[in-house]
């Protein structure tokens, strides 16, 4: 059977997004051009301009597909019961595998917001706001039922981002660490950032590891 | 008197630097180029050649000056005296109050390591990895001691280099926090991680803060 037309389009319009992220990552945005991401590809920068009209809205497409992808991960990986240590910890852990997957993505998403335009931009702020609201909902939760123990929630939201997105940042899987030990050790330091029992902590730590088992 | 070559000199070479750290931090180093940079200088590109011979001697002496500033900022601030956990303190706020005053040069040195050839690389990896042991002897010696719990020294020491530095994406001192605000925050979150007992934690920040006042 021939194949379709759009199953090719669907291809093609991936393996653009594909060498698009690539290049990004290891050149920076405005270094890259449709030129050079068409021979990438292999075809010609006029077939680019059918999938993206401009270069920007290809990075915004990225960069939102990106964000989506984070929100519908962890709407799948959410306990649909437990408390709030439980929720915490399915939360760190699909965050560190998401990011550990999406290197490159994570780089051109966290980098390239500088080349966004405001209303672009506007909307991916909204989509990382509604991802670190989850996680001060969770953190609030926790405060308030006493099983966390929080000086500032925004804060700690914050800190508990920036350190577990940070493990992309030195971490390769083939080291003496393992994705599972690297979750476990990156659990443990979340429950003690948030003033989490020890007991509590090392059942939820052994709860969030199976989730990525 | 006469202003001496010299001095002109140095007040080229730094404002070459400075407009660099801002136009690589805002495009990318790919996409920034002598020409561009010349213009923002208000020197011809041939004048730049004679302080940086090539873009990429540039990009290098910007990531070390960044790195040894750091290392130098540190050994002004390290304690003379005093436990694991005063000095975890001092490491602490010396490293938020030097990265808060430094946006641009942290964006683009932690950015633009792809840009480095492999020895220039090699050489900033090593300063990185000078400081960060300055780091990891401090929990050492407190997990030693028993000031500290830490499971992991190298993850622990990662995650609160990650976590103190990813200060600087969100915060800005002019909105409901101070940097004196956000400092004391951090080095209780930073206390917690470790496994510092409250006590020494709230007295510890106190010394911490101090610091920087």
């Amino acid at each position: 059977m021939a194949r379709t037309a759009g199953s090719d389009g669907e291809r093609t319009e991936a393996a653009i997004r594909e060498a698009a992220v690539d290049l990004i990552a290891r050149h920076g945005y405005e270094a890259v051009t449709m030129r050079q991401l068409a021979a990438r590809v292999g075809v010609q920068p006029a077939a680019l301009y059918r999938y993206f009209p401009t270069k920007e809205e290809l990075l915004f497409t990225l960069m939102r597909a990106h964000m989506e992808a984070l929100l519908g991960a962890w709407n799948d990986a959410r306990p649909s019961s437990g408390d709030a240590a439980e929720r915490l910890s399915a939360f760190v852990a699909n965050h560190i595998a998401f990011h550990i997957e999406r290197r490159s993505q994570t780089h051109v998403s966290n980098m390239e917001l500088r080349s966004l335009s405001p209303e672009r931009l506007t909307i991916i702020l909204r989509l990382r706001t509604s991802y670190e609201k989850e996680l001060r909902a969770i953190l609030r939760e926790g405060a308030e039922s006493g099983v966390f123990d929080i000086d500032d929630i925004g804060l700690t939201a914050m800190a508990i981002i920036q350190m577990i997105t940070g493990v992309i940042v030195w971490f390769r899987p083939d080291e003496r660490l393992s994705v599972e030990g690297v979750t476990r050790t990156y659990l443990s330091m979340t429950m003690r950032l948030v003033g989490a029992s020890t007991k509590r902590e090392i059942h939820h730590v052994q709860a969030g590891t199976r989730l990525r088992a």
